[in-house]
């Protein structure tokens, strides 16, 4: 594989450029390595392990906005694999009795039991993909990363 | 918007988990401002706006294998893209004389001059996106996401 940031004709003299290329292209690989495994492992797709491990998190439910602001992407994706997990019984639709066109969609007993026999394999992943940092680096990493999170939370005002 | 990191039934004493959730979540926040902005300033997708960066920094051009392995994406997409943008005069296709199927994608003189322009102000919202480190912070930010992406690169063979 060619390197983003070993390639010969990329002149990076600007150190946020090549900090951006470098954020990005960590987290691609990781998440490029997981959306295999779980396909491999489980035979489910990176977004529907996704949807479910924020639904894991919030036992009493999440409405559509909610679900879509956690993970960061527009509505339309998201309803479709919920939908799909609904059918399979993984998940219930909790409507409002003011406004039935919003609901809050909440893991079942089984959704709950599929979603931790793929957690603990999840989580033993990240544990091997970031193993070739040290545990002051792993620290250092996180500590850096929350800082810069916690200021574009700020700049974007949310 | 409900954080990740912060939410109240999210518990995480798992430094791994914790550290790839932060990089996760700088890595969408930073990647949908950008999105963002690419669309109004320039009404351009990110996808085209990746596509036409690997090229710029490839005057000799690109295969669409090298290219996907670049971007870290799957061809359909991409050729798609690539389609449209040599429709529109920024890209050409370079044949390969040993194999049809094969040719190697390069800006024109017109597509060279379309990235410039928004070059300088994609880098200008990177640095602003990046500001809220301090310089000595991104520098250490930067070596960390280094020795990473070199880790991973090794563990997947690359």
């Amino acid at each position: 594989m060619i390197d983003y940031d070993s390639s010969a004709a990329l002149k990076l003299d600007n150190r946020t450029l090549r900090l951006w290329l470098r954020l990005l292209g960590s987290t691609k690989l990781i998440e490029n390595a997981i959306r295999g495994r779980l396909r491999e492992s489980f035979a489910i797709t990176l977004p529907r392990f996704d949807v479910m491990a924020q639904l894991y998190r919030c036992p009493t439910g999440l409405r559509m906005g909610e679900l879509s602001a956690l993970l960061m992407v527009t509505g339309g994706n998201i309803t479709g694999i919920i939908d799909q997990l609904v059918e399979e019984g993984l998940v219930e639709r909790i409507g409002d009795d003011q406004d039935r066109r919003v609901y809050t969609a909440r893991l079942t007993d089984a959704g709950i039991t599929a979603f931790q026999g793929m957690a603990g394999e999840h989580r033993a992943w990240i544990d091997g993909l970031l193993d070739g940092l040290t545990e002051d680096e792993q620290q250092q990493l996180s500590d850096l990363l929350l800082k810069l999170k916690d200021t574009l939370h700020e700049k974007f005002g949310e």
